[in-house]
């Protein structure tokens, strides 16, 4: 149980809610076993400060994948105990390297759960020498979790100040989950206030920066799971996306994260405001070190068969099968969206994977023509916020909280409206035609059609840009076109790293006209701040699946890692 | 093509529209050759008439199943021509027959297409002698169309007098399918004004009878198929759910009728108003003469992978596995919701289904506790209407247009609310709940726990009422909840065939005292017209399965007719 907390409901300033949180926060971390040490001063890029602070037996823990971690805990070749105290410190550590970054108060972590987790662990160890066999398929294996997917006792503010104080009083469906299954929960991770942000920055807990370089966001809104995983502080965590949230962290951190088609992970537990909207739905998901840890994830939440108890979810099995059966995959490439241009690191890293494949000819590569982007910005900005934000507002104002910058530039922007029944169900209309004319766009890219109308030769996946550039300076992150994209056609869409950002490559100056406001934004952040601004920023390309294909599009990634060598780049 | 239309926008009274669609569907049907006589009195059961003035020929195709006829229009035994212009005669029947059944404009046809009809029928035939194959799987097949699914170059109205002149453009995306699998279309029926009644009365087409007891309601709101292959004027017929509209004709005219989870079968190209409303959802489903109709239908559907036109559809294979493998079915057996009690002939045909499965034993039998299932009704019945019915409101105002008894009954029940987006989202969330609850008691219903959490044993199938008696006496269809329970869940529901009233069995009155206004309503229908009033009225029963668990629950439809040797009684 953790101790009476500060909340406005007693009387207190936001400001005094914040420290109350982050003294409770620095408070878990304080009760390590070995203790950390306090870091001085925080390099541009944090990552090699685990090494230098843990055992090597922590580092090579916590720098093992998933898929080899798992067997090893399986047979007790490795022990859970062992396991998440490693992972306990390297957590440990990245909160403390990125909370000096930017001003004191920053961070990935809401709270480290040692007495739990070690309590767990201890149990997992016991069950596995009486009974010689796992407990399930993630026997021992650590998970770090995004905060407004409420875990039992636990505080469960959503990022919003005046939330401070509701506790869970069960584990999350999706928890209960992966606790059966074996998992071991020893952290908590930030989320921007709103969780509409593709950054991370919240009143309760500051901005959460880069590992890789801290002048730069960790993404978000699962900011807090991309930037601990980059940094190894977890190696699978969960994040929730609707508009690019487990994407954006993900492609700015250098690891893997997938946004399954919606309604087959589970929601309950969660906490977000506008609960009982459907027109856009959320989902949760994984950010892994690797696809490997993506794909265990999704097994085993889709084989515990979550909609007998979740009904909104659907009985579909996870398959195993091959999608090719010896056929090449047909891949589009889609360069630019035609709203806003992707900066060179982003433009080059696609050009260099598609050379690749094209080099080994076993993936075909056809060109995808971007159908209408800003139209489906239009019509998912106008959806998100069905009641104008009004129900977010409530929120900032229970708490006399102020807006930060990326929650007004969303829940303010130009499409938002306070819609009528009546004039939410035509937006609904107009989306499902965007969502008709899309899916024709697909069918009709580069394919053939038989006698009877049947179609042959359809593309596989898209292979596109994740976000408009490598991780961006603080508070620029605005175009959520790359990811939203496929919220609003509820494709799946998988987040890869590929590269990282090395100036030395970016010499030349690119001439280029922006066509648009949005345009001229994102490219004047490359202007201004030049490949130097961005160094050793990851840079990740996205995979995007047809609508349920979910188990085809991983492995399509499968086929398109092995066949172009990626990522080109060690992260570590 | 139609000829011009008269509508609303030349100044016409709505009775004047309404007498032009009626000379226009008067005159479909005279255009038959040979012609149809008059029919100059109608008897109580007017099924017998079909006989008396079709050919011997004309009755043994109309008499046929859909499995049956299949493989002999595949194989040319028959031909397309010959079995088309059987089942425009014999709907035109129907139609005359039920015309004069109340006051001289009642009906199930809005129109025939015999031109359409032949020309397709004609082509099929050359079709299969040019290529010795039948072009698809429905080859040849005549298929009726509730109005409201949009076919090219007819008029679509959905039941309102302003919508009369709305022209289709193309046929809706069903219609498509089912074209290239080979099927002819020959005939569309009749729905209620607002589609949503559970009987079929509109002001452009009258009241829509049954053909057993031309006293009594064909159901609705596919109640024009529901009457129309009730007389088998059609074997195989499209309607449309979202309370019971496909169930409770099919139920009222003894035939089967499939209600699929959503999202299963293609919606676009229909028309309705609300368009855009998510809170409950809609499907096309079949009514067929045959459960193996049904199948058929769905299976063809489903075969085409209708989700790569319209995405909102998922991308589920039709499943042909066994799901029982030798195992027995487990059953659970709802006697009366615990809102409005069932009239006797429906509790003793379920007594007796249930007894014949006893028996023989190779089905097992539970019972099954309902669930809040006035609060359910209370959830649903607020949902349908989320702007509080306004959008139908200002097309009836549009036409000047009065509303029906049943039309008031539905959208100005207790229940409606015009809704803010928050309260909306309120409801939406209250529905959530209770479809949790809903899971949870299926899931603990005669179950055992495994050491995992894992469920053994659960039930496969409710079996229930499928509406709270025989054919209801017109315009007194009210309670919705046998139905409407399984909408609100999202569960796929069939509806069959068991008896039909003799009042020879019901002497003795039965003494019942009812809990509340509703059931109240209900039983005095009883009392009040006794079994005489519902002589040879269809009784049916409904089963019901897990979400998109629709192939399973045919197949446990199957089991059931062949353990209990259902139907009891001929229909014909």
């Amino acid at each position: 149980m953790p101790p009476a907390t500060v909340t406005i409901a007693s009387g207190s300033t936001w400001q005094e809610v914040a420290a109350d949180r982050q003294a409770y926060r620095d408070a878990s971390i304080a009760r390590l076993t070995p203790s950390l040490p306090d870091i001085p001063s925080i390099p541009l890029n944090a990552i090699p400060l685990a090494k230098q602070i843990l055992t090597a037996a922590e580092v090579k823990i916590t720098e093992t994948t998933v898929e080899e971690l798992v067997p090893k805990l399986a047979t007790g070749e490795l022990k859970a105990t062992d396991v998440v105290k490693a992972f306990l410190r390297r957590a440990g550590v990245a909160q403390r390297a990125l909370a000096r970054a930017v001003d004191g108060q920053t961070n990935c972590v809401t709270e480290l759960l040692p007495e739990r987790a070690l309590q767990r662990a201890a149990f997992l160890d016991t069950y596995l020498s009486e009974h010689d066999k796992p407990l399930g398929p993630l026997h021992g294996l650590p998970i770090s979790v995004k905060e407004h997917l409420g875990m039992k006792d636990c505080d469960l503010n959503g990022g919003f100040v005046a939330w401070v104080g509701k506790v869970s009083k069960e584990d999350a469906h999706l928890l209960q989950i992966l606790w059966a299954a074996g998992a071991v929960f020893y952290v908590r991770t930030t989320q921007p206030q709103s969780l509409m942000h593709l950054e991370t920055s919240s009143n309760l807990y500051g901005v959460t920066t880069n590992p890789f370089n801290t002048t730069l966001t960790s993404g978000g809104s699962s900011g807090g799971e991309g930037a601990l995983i980059g940094f190894r502080g977890s190696i699978l965590g969960i994040g929730s996306d609707i508009g690019g949230s487990i994407r954006s962290p993900a492609a700015n951190n250098g690891v893997y994260g997938f946004k399954p088609t919606t309604m087959r992970v589970p929601n309950f537990g969660m906490v977000a405001t506008m609960f009982g909207s459907e027109q856009i739905l959320p989902t949760f998901g994984p950010l892994s070190t690797s696809l490997e840890g993506c794909k265990l994830f999704m097994k085993t939440v889709i084989d515990s068969k979550p909609w007998l108890k979740e009904p909104s979810l659907l009985p579909f099995p996870w398959k195993d099968d091959d999608a090719y059966r010896g056929r090449k995959p047909k891949i589009a490439v889609l360069w630019d969206d035609g709203v806003v241009k992707p900066h060179p690191p982003v433009t080059r890293a696609l050009r260099q994977v598609i050379e690749k494949l094209k080099a080994k000819d076993n993936v075909e590569i056809v060109e995808w023509i971007p159908y209408k982007h800003d139209e489906a910005w239009a019509i998912i900005a106008n959806l998100y916020f069905c009641d104008g934000g009004e129900e977010d507002f409530v929120v900032f104002r229970e708490a006399d909280e102020p807006e930060r910058p990326l929650t007004t530039h969303i829940l303010r922007n130009e499409h938002v409206q306070a819609h009528t029944i009546s004039s939410m169900w035509q937006a609904v209309q107009r989306r499902d035609a965007y969502r008709m004319a899309y899916a024709h766009h697909w069918n009709s890219t580069a394919t053939s059609t038989g006698p009877r109308g049947e179609l042959h030769g359809m593309v596989d996946a898209i292979l596109c840009p994740a976000v408009p550039g490598a991780a961006p300076k603080l508070d620029t992150s605005r175009w959520w076109g790359y990811t939203s994209q496929w919220n609003l056609l509820d494709l799946p869409a998988v987040v890869f790293p590929v590269d990282r950002v090395d100036p030395a490559q970016y010499s030349a100056a690119e001439k280029y006209t922006p066509r648009n406001e949005k345009d001229r934004y994102n490219w004047d952040l490359w202007e201004l701040h030049g490949a130097e601004g961005y160094r050793n920023a990851p840079v990740s390309l996205q995979l995007v699946g047809r609508r349920y294909e979910d188990e085809k599009l991983i492995q399509t990634l499968e086929i398109v890692k092995a066949e172009a060598g990626i990522p080109f780049v060690d992260y570590l």
